[in-house]
């Protein structure tokens, strides 16, 4: 499948969907749609991911060299940008599916719906979830797979990025591993999934036991990509309902390095480091037999020292390996999550 | 408010709300529509609850005797029997407001939003969410109130039965209490409510918190009616949710005495008493720092001497003062909870 990417004026630094798309997705990027950067190549901004030229619009595209065109930013509140229009219509028009992660639903567009239908195309609105999901079986665990899920200290730690990291570079090492995409940008990486936090809270577990009974037999490693985490005053029913739901055997804890209070939540602290072992290990362990066998941990914003000193200081306080799965690598954890 | 209870062919034992509000709603009733039991009255079948004559149907009425009708019964999978159509039609042209808490959702039912529209009537469908619900902002804790959790070692464990039992009585004793509802029988008895099992995952926590704030001020004592159970394999998304949305300050354990596994879910153990009282605090106390104050238990199964026995048992596990809220007095358990 070759696709277009389509990140007007936002590419790359705002446009983090195309960016996870282009770094672990396994699609043919035959462009990316930036009406301010056309000309140039992916590779002058972002040198690790596969590149691709930067076009003005669908119209410089060939006829037949796309079949489907990702909409690969999200404005605020994931409002459709009418300025994108005419590209998403002649992607239709050429017969090219569409997929969007954004709140307004491109299927629910007239204009776009009847395009899509006249030319026998698929408008795939990844945020909507599916009708027929329900509430779980609690039969997750018997998958042959081993589940490997990640969790979290906060929001935004990693947990998309690790799971990302660590099934490549279990299946660059040999090993036969898939991820279950759980988020907007993950479904958009994998070409499939539920976004969780859109179902009907009755049907969290079950919307992961869902895909975890699709997959869990036809891999040796599901690689379960998690959100927020089981003590965020917001969002913890979708971290405890993707832990139940899952039955995972393993799970990799992510936490930024130096973070101390709940992100947009400042008034509460983070609890320490062992806090969180021992509420995910008690929480999962009366409905699956589940340890923190591994730690990654964001050092972003340290020099190359601290770093070093960071991974060590929180491979310490997990009592197990850990890693920046961007910046150092990955053997340590893997060689923990992968033994039997 | 003088209301109807529809229960054709179900009062008393199939009509599980239409109980609920007799015993616990602060609603005049009417009549209840039974076409089974027409000329009976509720007397004759419950004794502990408000009495009302049973008649045959809305037309048994005066043309002014009820503002509302209540679906009181609920078939498996929530549709409507159309046998009771001519009762809700009748009652619309009457100017009455219907409230169902069926999966169908009476708004959306053509003749009745015609005639509701007509008539100037509400159709409140009380498991439909309201379209305004949002993620929580974390601060159901500022509220003035002490807010008081029921949660439970599974789901059917008596948290609603414990809510309203305790609130009343709490109520009667001379304090300032209000119950915040979570599940359609709760709803329907309070007469307002958000529906935690049916809003999008992401908002569980939200739906909580904006009825805490909505009630905080006004009252001494929030009574919130939990749902499921936290190590529950399907539905422990709500339980954590409601935790961590309320922010309760002290927590009332609800069980099934003698039962040893998940209802439903028989491969699955309950864990030791301990294990919950260890889970629930733990998980709230980053969040909230509640305590399981008291102990509410289901002795249903027993006769009199095993049921003490096995409330002083229960009270010894937790460490709390125990009672079965509607064989015993609450006594001990509201002090526990009512103390400073």
């Amino acid at each position: 499948m070759a696709i277009a990417i389509l990140s007007h004026e936002k590419f790359p630094h705002r446009a983090k969907t195309a960016l996870g798309v282009l770094r672990y997705g396994d699609y043919d990027v035959a462009a990316v749609l930036d009406r301010d950067n056309a000309g140039e190549r992916v590779a002058d901004f972002v040198p690790d991911v596969q590149d691709a030229p930067i076009v003005e619009g669908t119209d410089d595209l060939e006829a037949d060299e796309i079949d489907t065109l990702l909409i690969g930013i999200s404005p605020i509140g994931g409002e459709f940008d009418e300025s994108w229009r005419e590209d998403v219509e002649t992607a239709l028009e050429r017969g090219c599916d569409i997929v969007s992660g954004l709140h307004y639903f491109l299927a629910e567009d007239e204009e776009f719906a009847r395009l899509a239908e006249e030319h026998g195309c698929e408008l795939r609105d990844v945020r909507k979830p599916p009708e027929d999901l329900t509430v779980s079986e609690g039969v997750a665990g018997e998958v042959d797979a081993d589940v490997i899920l990640t969790v979290g200290t906060d929001c935004s730690t990693g947990k998309m990025t690790t799971t990302m990291e660590l099934a490549r570079n279990a299946r660059d090492a040999g090993y036969d591993a898939a991820v279950i995409p759980t988020g907007q940008t993950g479904i958009m990486i994998e070409g499939w999934g539920n976004p969780i936090d859109r179902v009907v809270s009755d049907f969290t577990a079950g919307a992961v036991e869902e895909m975890i009974l699709e997959k869990g037999n036809e891999h040796d490693y599901l690689f379960v990509e998690g959100q927020g985490s089981i003590v965020h005053p917001a969002y913890s029913a979708v971290t405890c309902g993707i832990l139940h739901g899952a039955m995972p055997d393993k799970l990799v804890l992510c936490h930024n390095a130096g973070q101390e209070t709940i992100h947009g939540y400042e008034s509460f602290e983070l609890p320490p480091i062992s806090t969180y072992v021992d509420l995910y290990e008690r929480l999962s362990a009366p409905v699956s037999d589940a340890e923190i066998a591994a730690g990654a941990i964001n050092t972003s914003d340290l020099e190359d020292d601290a770093a070093e000193d960071a991974v060590a200081e929180y491979a310490d306080e997990l009592d197990a390996p850990a890693t920046d799965v961007i910046r150092f690598d990955t053997d340590a954890v893997l060689e923990a999550l992968l033994e039997d």
